[in-house]
């Protein structure tokens, strides 16, 4: 193994009805006064806000609220949650909500403590050392935002789409009861699924060097992935599958997959990126587009890995057919494959081209992504 | 999965020479004063004392020292090691050594911030709210406890064997460089292998409920060491089937494998604690000789979980043979399976399993383990 550094504090109350408790989870932090985010009005419909706010009020902590926080969370709202929560005094946040909420919130919980504008932090390069108390209650898995310390937040003046990792970020708990996600549209369910498989593929495919019992692991999260979306597409209710989904995509981010790893890279987050960011479509579709085009393309570059990927997640022999069988599932459950699906049209090519082009430059990735191979690339997805 | 909760606060520096940087990973947490604990002199010749002792110094830490913590430790150590603690108002216990150093040092870290006798809280009952900081260089991978909040501890004045758990007692950093364990001996590192295939085993066997995922993952671990042990007999040099069977121990037991369980308990270890207690052998060593009688007999209470065993860790068919196979890996790494191996003499069969009886009663377990039937499965280990 390669050296490694694993920290992760976060605790997980995980299960039925632990969202009742969420008061007395964050009231041994000394919390007096939350700042609650939140995305969509069903939060408010569903009753779920009003049994967070009862269990807040129980345990003596009083609240402030902002929501309307969108899928591709932006800067400008993250800055409204960031004047809020300092002129109210908050003094922790909880995101009620899946990864844009819990992203928003780790922006927001870090700019309250930051004198400046919170965008300074957010470009990889710095990143905040202090933040307010964060918690949350999850109702979307896929981000895996519930179990580590980044957050990715898109500056809609810019169009970048960046963030941070900082150890002031881990939430203190993060609640899951895998009942809140069980009206998740199947549509979404495919986007997610695709998500957390594209966080361990991005690891699992560029890591110059993976331990066996690493690669194990992650493999165990890919096949749980692939197993749970299959029930849950028939059956939502299952909440077996549904638990263990939802874990498989805290794994997929939690730091596990990095044990001992050397050298991964997050290419298809970056090529993504830059498509949700111009086009504002889920994250998830995006990745459903780009990994078949990009897994048949740098298969070549790792061709042991990849046939370790074919014979262990699908149990097919060659490295093409696992890249095939990949593809298929996708299909299977209904993602998009191809840019038009997502209606991003072929004559935006080169401008997305040119932006993800930025963000790779950015990340020093030049020589193995120069303009043309991104154009030739993009142009496979059609 | 059944409902859990997820906590564990501990950050493991895992590398080549990381012990060098000992002082700089407890300077943050503002320790002034430590008490280092150690067991053998091997510790002191090895220079490694001396290594951590500089990083220290060069981080404004002063220190107090106790050596001689034995395997199976005893609580009339750890009283010493809280009366110095208290006497020299250390600030942090940093452990040298293997799980019973680690173990003494959770003790002595509570009991250090506690008016009464330390005891008081080892009896499974009670636990510590509060400790001193506790840091490690781990030596010895085996326990577990480098990354988990457990101590078991013995009072050779009733040969009681006990312990605690507490969230209070995670080390706050775990320092692993696989190189310090290349010289455990063959027979340690057999027994080490033993001890954690039984944290796994005892889990996975007796739990009425385990979710596919992790059930996937305890075989992961079960697969690692099995892998590891093996070359390592043959190389005890291999840095990197040493770093898997570390990482694999410290996962055996920092509740990655309770995830989603319901209803586990550790029968091998209540009978194994008895022995070890009363006969002072290695822990793992008795654990090599409870662990193929108590699955011969405890096989036909789960058969499907012994042939999903059989058939994921050792490729073969019938749970029967499964237990076999794992007998058979138990000899061939030169492990004991008998009690006339490890000097418990027959005739000491009765008193052992009344000692059995006590703490299976303590435990509430007595319908399952009739004396009867702890003579019996003892008679079956002669």
């Amino acid at each position: 193994m390669k050296d490694f550094s694993f920290y992760n504090p976060t605790k997980v109350e995980f299960g039925r009805g632990k969202e009742e408790l969420i008061g007395s989870y964050m009231a041994p932090f000394g919390v007096k006064k939350a700042l609650i985010l939140y995305g969509s009005e069903r939060v408010k419909s569903s009753g779920l806000f009003e049994t967070a706010v009862k269990s807040l009020a129980a345990n003596g902590i009083d609240y402030v609220e902002l929501g309307g926080i969108k899928s591709n969370p932006v800067i400008s709202k993250a800055r409204e949650g960031v004047k809020i929560a300092k002129e109210n005094h908050a003094d922790a946040i909880l995101a009620i909500g899946g990864g844009s909420v819990i992203d928003s919130a780790k922006v927001i919980a870090a700019g309250a403590v930051y004198d400046g504008d919170i965008w300074d932090l957010c470009n990889y390069q710095n990143s905040p050392d202090a933040a307010l108390k964060i918690f949350d209650i999850l109702t979307l898995s896929a981000a895996g935002s519930e179990t580590n310390c980044s957050a990715v937040i898109t500056n809609e003046e810019t169009t970048e789409k960046f963030g941070f990792s900082s150890p002031a970020a881990y939430p203190s708990v993060s609640v899951i009861n895998p009942d809140l996600q069980s009206t998740v549209t199947s549509h979404y369910l495919a986007y997610s699924a695709v998500d957390i498989c594209s966080h361990c593929l991005d690891l699992y495919f560029t890591a110059s060097y993976i331990p066996e019992m690493t690669a194990d692991h992650i493999e165990n999260i890919l096949k749980t992935v692939i197993r749970t979306t299959d029930i849950l597409l028939k059956k939502p209710s299952d909440y077996e599958a549904r638990s263990e989904f939802i874990w498989a995509a805290s794994e997929a981010l939690n730091g596990s997959t990095r044990i001992g790893v050397e050298g991964n890279r997050f290419d298809t987050h970056l090529i993504e990126h830059s498509m949700s960011a111009l086009y504002d479509i889920p994250h998830g579709a995006g990745l459903a587009v780009v990994l078949p085009a990009w897994t048949s393309w740098h298969r070549s570059m790792n061709p042991q890995r990849y046939e370790r990927f074919a014979r262990n997640v699908f149990g097919v022999q060659s490295g093409k057919e696992g890249v095939e069988a990949f593809r298929n599932w996708i299909v299977k459950i209904d993602a998009p494959v191809s840019l038009k699906e997502v209606h991003i049209p072929e004559n935006g090519i080169d401008q997305l081209a040119a932006h993800i082009f930025r963000t790779i430059q950015m990340a020093g990735m030049q020589e193995l992504y120069p303009i043309e191979t991104l154009t030739d690339l993009l142009f496979s997805m059609r």
